[in-house]
Order: C-alpha cells, then sequence, then structure tokens
C-alpha cells in the first residue's frame, strides 16, 4: 500500500483543464485575467470553485473575512485539518496562474485522492483566502493576515477602495462575508505556486523547496540640495540632490550583492523640479531590502544608512530615511520542507531548496501551524502580468508533491 | 569733457522704481511677476514701457515679430543704431529683474544721456524682444532669433499654445504685430541682465564681463533592460535599468567637473514602472552639456557615449542616445567685451570674465554684429523664480558700465 501511496499521481489534464476553466472568469484579451478581490469577477470565480468542490461532495464554510474552506472529511474528524489552497484574487493585469494554481491543485488532490478512494487521518480543507493581492484593499495578505491573527476582521473590513467602498461593503455585496469567526487549528498548510522568479527556469528545476519567505525592510529616502539653472552654476557649486542619490543607489544595489540569498531595490525614484535644465534639488526614492534573517536586515539597513551619510556629507547635501514597512523573516517548518523534498525526490524531479522574496498567504499561515510552499518555474520568471504562462507538466509535477505532502501531513488509514 | 563722461553715472532711484514699477504689472503675492508674453500682464509691461518712452521723446518702431525698439536719435542717423535691451516676457513664477532689468538699464542710459544733454554719434535703441523665455511659445528667445535671421517670421507665428493659440494670433491680439520686417544692421549691442548663477556672488563681485555664451547639446537617454518582481528575482540575475543608468549619471557629472568652464547636467529622470517593489525596466533620462567650444562639447559627448555603453554592456542592458538640442557656442566681441571690462575698471568695481551658461538674446545678435552682456550679481544666485532679488547698488552699478560701453560704441559728438 504504501509503495503504490507514493507512485500516485494526480490526473494533469483535469488540473490543467481547471486552470483554463477559472481563466475565463475575468479573461483578458491578451490571454491574461483580471479578477480583482470581491467584484463580480471574483464572485464568479469563487462560485465557480464551490461548485466544483460541493459536486466533489466536500463542505463549504466561510468565515467573516470571506476565507472559503472546502472540507473533505477525515478518518477522524476532531483532529485539526491540512489546509492547502491560495487565492483567486488577481492583479489588474493579472495572468492565469498566479494564486489559482495553488487552490486548484489543492482541488485537484482531493478529486485524486476521491479517485482512488483513500482516506486521510486528518480531515483535508482547500483554502480560498481573500484579498491576497492588494490591489483594490490593504494591506495584501489580508484574509490569510485575520485568519493568522496579525490584524482584526473590523480593521480589514474598515478599509476602503479608492472610490471609498468598504471591505466589509464589498464581501457583504458579493454575499462572501461568512458568519465564521476568523482562525482555527491548523495541522499543517501547504501552497503550490509559480515561482514569479527566475531560478528554477534557468536551472532547469521542476520543484521549488520553499525553506521560508524573506524579511522586508522597506524605507522612503529624500536628498535634498538646491535647484538651480543648469547653463549658469559651475559645478564647483551645485548641491545636486540626483548626484547624491545615484551613489547611494548603486551602493543599495552592491549590498543586496553582498550578501547572501538577499535582496536590495530601488524601484521608484522621483526627480524635483525634473526639468531637463535645472539641477535637481530633490530626490526621492525607495528602498527594498529582504533577507532571510533579521540579523541580515539590520545589517544591510546600516550599511544603506552608512552610504546615505557619507554620500550626502561629500556633497553637502541633507537627507531623511523613514521606514515603511516591515514584515519578520518567516522560516517554513522543517517537517513541511521534509514531506516536499522527499516527494520531489520520490518523483525524481530536479529541485532545489529556495527562499520566497514575495509575500503569499503560507507566510502568515506559518506564525499559526507548521506550513510550506511548493514553487514550480514560470515563463521567464514573469508574474503579476497577462502574459504569465506555466507549463503542463511543471504544474501536474508541483500537483504530485502537493498530493505527497498533503498525505503525508495528513496521514492515510 | 572725456574725463568727465567717464564720471558719469546713472540715477540709480530712478531705475530701481522703473524696475519697481513694471514688476506691478503682473504682480505675485509671493513678491514674484507672471508676466507670460504676449499675454494681457506683457501688453500691459509693453504699454508701460512705451509710455516711458514716448514720455522721453523715444520714436518706437515694432517689427513682424512684435519686437520693439525705441530709437534716441544720434548726430548721424544714417549710421547704424546701438542697441541695448533684452525682454519684458517672464516665467510663469518669474522674477522682477530676469529681461525686465536689461530693459530698464538701457531707458535709464537714456535718460541719463538727456539729463546731460549728450548725443552720440550713432543713434541709441533701446530693444524689448518678444518671447524670450518660450513658456508659452517655443522656441525661446524667438523675437531676437527671427531678428537674427535663425527662423522666419512665418515659422514662428505658427508656433502654437497648449491652447492651440499661434504666436500670430496672440500677437495680433495685443496689438504687437508690427509692420517692419524683423532684422536689419547694428552697430553694436548690449545687454545687462542679473547672473541668474552663484559666481559673482560667491567671489563678492560686482560686474560679470561676459565672455559669450556656452554651446549646448542636449540628449535624450533610454536605458532598458527587464522589470521584474523585486522580492523573487536574485540579484545575479536581474537587469536593473536603474542600476545601468545610475553609474552613466554619475560619469556625466564628473565629465562635467574635468573640463574647464563647462556644465554636465541630468536634469529629468523617469524610471518604468517606477514601483516599490518591482525592478525597473526602462529608466529615461535627460543630458544637457554645455562648453565653451565644439571641441570640448565633442569630447564631453564622447565620454558620455562611452560611459553609457561601458555601463550598459557590463549589465546586459540596452540603450539608446539621440541628441535633441544643439546650440553653437557663441564668444562675445572682443570690443564689447572690452568697452565693458574697461567701464567696470573705471568705476573701480570688482569684476571677473565669465561665461553665460543660459541663453540669452544677446547670444543670437552676436551672430549678426559686435555684442556683449553685463552681468550683476543676484541672490543666491536664484532665477526663475519669485524670491529672484538683486541689491540696488549692483543693479545701478551694470547699469552705470552699460552706460560706458553704449557710449563707447555709440560714440560722443
Amino acid at each position: 500500500m504504501l509503495h503504490d501511496l507514493q507512485a500516485l499521481t494526480v490526473n494533469g489534464e483535469r488540473l490543467w483543464q481547471s486552470l483554463a476553466d477559472m481563466a475565463q472568469i475575468g479573461a483578458t484579451p491578451k490571454g491574461g485575467v483580471r479578477r480583482i478581490a470581491l467584484t463580480a469577477e471574483d464572485k464568479a470565480g469563487r462560485d465557480q470553485f464551490v461548485a466544483w468542490c460541493k459536486a466533489q461532495g466536500l463542505a463549504i464554510t466561510i468565515d467573516r473575512m470571506g476565507n472559503i474552506f472546502a472540507r473533505r472529511e477525515g478518518a477522524d474528524s476532531a483532529l485539526p485539518p491540512v489546509i492547502s489552497g491560495s487565492h483567486l484574487d488577481t492583479q489588474p493585469s493579472g495572468g492565469r496562474f498566479d494564486g489559482c494554481y495553488g487552490v486548484m491543485a489543492a482541488l485537484e488532490v482531493c478529486r485524486t485522492l476521491d479517485d482512488h478512494g483513500i482516506t486521510t487521518r486528518h480531515p483535508i480543507e482547500i483554502a480560498v483566502w481573500t484579498n491576497e493581492e492588494g490591489t483594490r484593499f490593504t494591506p495584501v495578505m489580508e484574509g490569510s493576515g485575520v485568519f493568522a491573527g496579525k490584524f482584526t476582521v473590523e480593521h480589514a473590513r474598515a478599509q476602503k477602495d479608492v472610490n471609498g467602498v468598504t471591505m466589509g461593503e464589498a464581501l457583504d455585496a458579493i454575499g462572501y462575508a461568512g458568519d465564521v469567526e476568523c482562525g482555527k487549528p491548523v495541522a499543517a498548510y501547504f501552497e503550490a505556486h509559480i515561482e514569479q522568479g527566475p531560478v528554477l527556469e534557468n536551472a532547469n528545476e521542476v520543484i521549488g523547496v520553499v525553506s521560508g519567505g524573506l524579511g522586508q525592510r522597506w524605507f522612503d529616502v529624500t536628498v535634498t540640495g538646491m535647484d538651480a539653472h543648469a547653463g549658469p552654476t559651475p559645478m564647483h557649486l551645485r548641491r545636486d540632490a540626483l548626484q547624491g542619490a545615484t551613489p547611494i543607489v548603486a551602493a543599495i544595489d552592491a549590498i543586496g550583492r553582498a550578501h547572501p540569498d538577499t535582496r536590495a531595490t530601488v524601484g521608484h525614484m522621483r526627480v524635483e523640479p525634473n526639468s531637463r535644465n535645472v539641477i535637481p534639488g530633490t530626490v526621492h526614492f525607495s528602498v527594498d531590502l529582504r533577507a532571510p534573517t533579521d540579523a541580515q536586515l539590520s545589517a544591510m539597513e546600516t550599511q544603506v544608512r552608512e552610504a546615505a551619510a557619507r554620500e550626502c556629507a561629500a556633497r553637502k547635501l541633507e537627507h531623511t530615511m523613514v521606514q515603511t514597512v516591515y514584515f519578520p523573516p518567516t522560516p517554513f517548518a522543517k517537517v513541511c520542507k521534509n514531506a516536499v523534498r522527499s516527494a520531489a525526490q520520490r518523483y525524481g524531479y530536479p529541485h532545489r531548496e529556495l527562499v520566497s522574496g514575495a509575500g503569499h498567504d503560507a507566510i502568515y499561515l506559518a506564525s499559526v501551524c507548521p506550513a510550506g510552499m511548493i514553487f514550480v518555474p514560470c515563463k521567464d520568471g514573469i508574474s503579476h502580468n497577462e502574459i504569465e504562462d506555466a507549463r503542463p507538466e511543471h504544474i501536474t509535477a508541483g500537483c504530485n508533491v502537493l498530493l505527497q505532502a498533503v498525505m503525508e501531513m495528513a496521514g492515510v488509514v
């Protein structure tokens, strides 16, 4: 029996078809998906998911954040469930796989278990987390954040979109404000997701065993000098804010390269007055630091602050650097990593351990239960884009690994 | 007689009052002036100037570009005039001195000559050039440009403002489209102007003997990499356009410092997609190179192109660099420089020779006659700003020098 279970595979064609069917809801002309949280498209996607689950005999519950749980009963229904899932909402110009893959893969796991009449000891639940993308309502990962106790339902429901509609009103409007309180005991959580980066594809590997989520510190930096006419102002009398910002921006990149597995990015820059023949008086830019440990994050921040102080002092410029975002580093549970790794090994999938640089619902879940993620390659590492793409064999492989990891943590009777 | 003439001084209080009176027209709450070319305010400023000239017995002519000439007859009216002037139009948030000073100083020269009953051999004309600032209609220095044959009246009149009104229509509407053809023989041209830079103030000097106008080459540079998520994309797999642009921007500043009397400025930068957690895929920036000689300009351009090619190749980025503006270097006539310098010496004004980094009507005039400029300090080098300011004693000193230079070139009978 054990041998057979380890060779068990999901129905890749059925999984691929589910993804294709769900991609019809909010489909864009360029082949992407626009299914923004708590819109009519999101409701239609949720309804489709619920219909599929009911057809599969799964029991639906919806919590006050609109998180959907579809339960496949276990041999011991008193045990906490093993949960797997992700989100169905997308970016405004999103793709067919981000989020949706994790939900459809979990559904395919349940279907496969049904196909083979397999009963698990723990119940299994498929989760659809509300507003992961944070496109319409902030913060990102709102549903899983409330589930994990990071903020309250009341806080989340009060957030407004650009038209002044609150998240609570939007949830009520689409009929997905459930009455179940948020949060409950969870035996383990797994999430399959496209990598959204280039590492696996570059290495010709199929499975990413995700070791955890990078911690993040974001800052806003402002460098201030004096704007002046480019023509009449000699070089030695300038206080050019852009020339002060430039070496800081270069230092940030070098700092990201100097530490293992870290990232340092300046994505946003605004120059004032931003006129061709005026020396810039002010430059604003963002700093996004990510690292596996808080010690690295702190060291990187110190180095950025030193670079900013040094370069501004050298040019008689002023500057400020203010933290705007902090997410702590989140190592995933060893038991979950091991379950993912050994499944990949058994199928013979080329794999590697890697960190998640982006945020995922699994990162909030990791604070309340053992959690793990399975990454599969996506084309050119591109995501949050209508051209987001992935190969069917990779999609199937990730789901096979999910199947094994879920069976291992849920136990098979 | 010669000795007396060399000790002659203008009426500084009258000059200061003229500036104050003109500053009432289009005055802004913050103490600046908004008198945009060919608006009702510009018409009111012109009307005031014309009224003052008529009161002084000067003869007004207006050419097809709306350039105003107020003529003080000379002993030999067949000789070409010595012209002095500048412009009365301002930036949208302009100051009280930029342009206006050159016109009021020329008027004060005529008034002073009248006070002392002095007759010059050449006629003297005060010029008000149309649309120097280029705020409403492009190009800048439009009136003097047509006068100097750089482009045609028809071309200039066809230029449209943001509301689709042509320059010709605006000129007709305020009644300043004259019937005199543009351009005529000129014995010499002088223009007094605030420096618009910090050199004189920093050196505690009163008079800038302007040696000429810097040549200018402007470029648009685009650096292209690949935008990607800041989180999932490791440093070594990035093609970050901002990190490619950064060392080029730094190199441009260094190139400006490496050559004598040159300027190199990046005033405009635009990052795409300019999102905090997205690696920039494209960066556009401007390059403004200025130098006293074409050889320097060419050497600087070569160095910028080399830096761009080197930095982009090192990061697997593409780039383009396209020239958008070229103004040739314009050395002023030795005879005019000498007239300005010796006047400053005679009055005992601390002075230095400096180049004009900005464009002025005198630079176009220099292509059709001997031309020169007199700079006086402005507070903190600030111009094109409502807080633009200058000291009365410097304003007077510049006008005294203008008086001497005009008398020298026009001859006194």
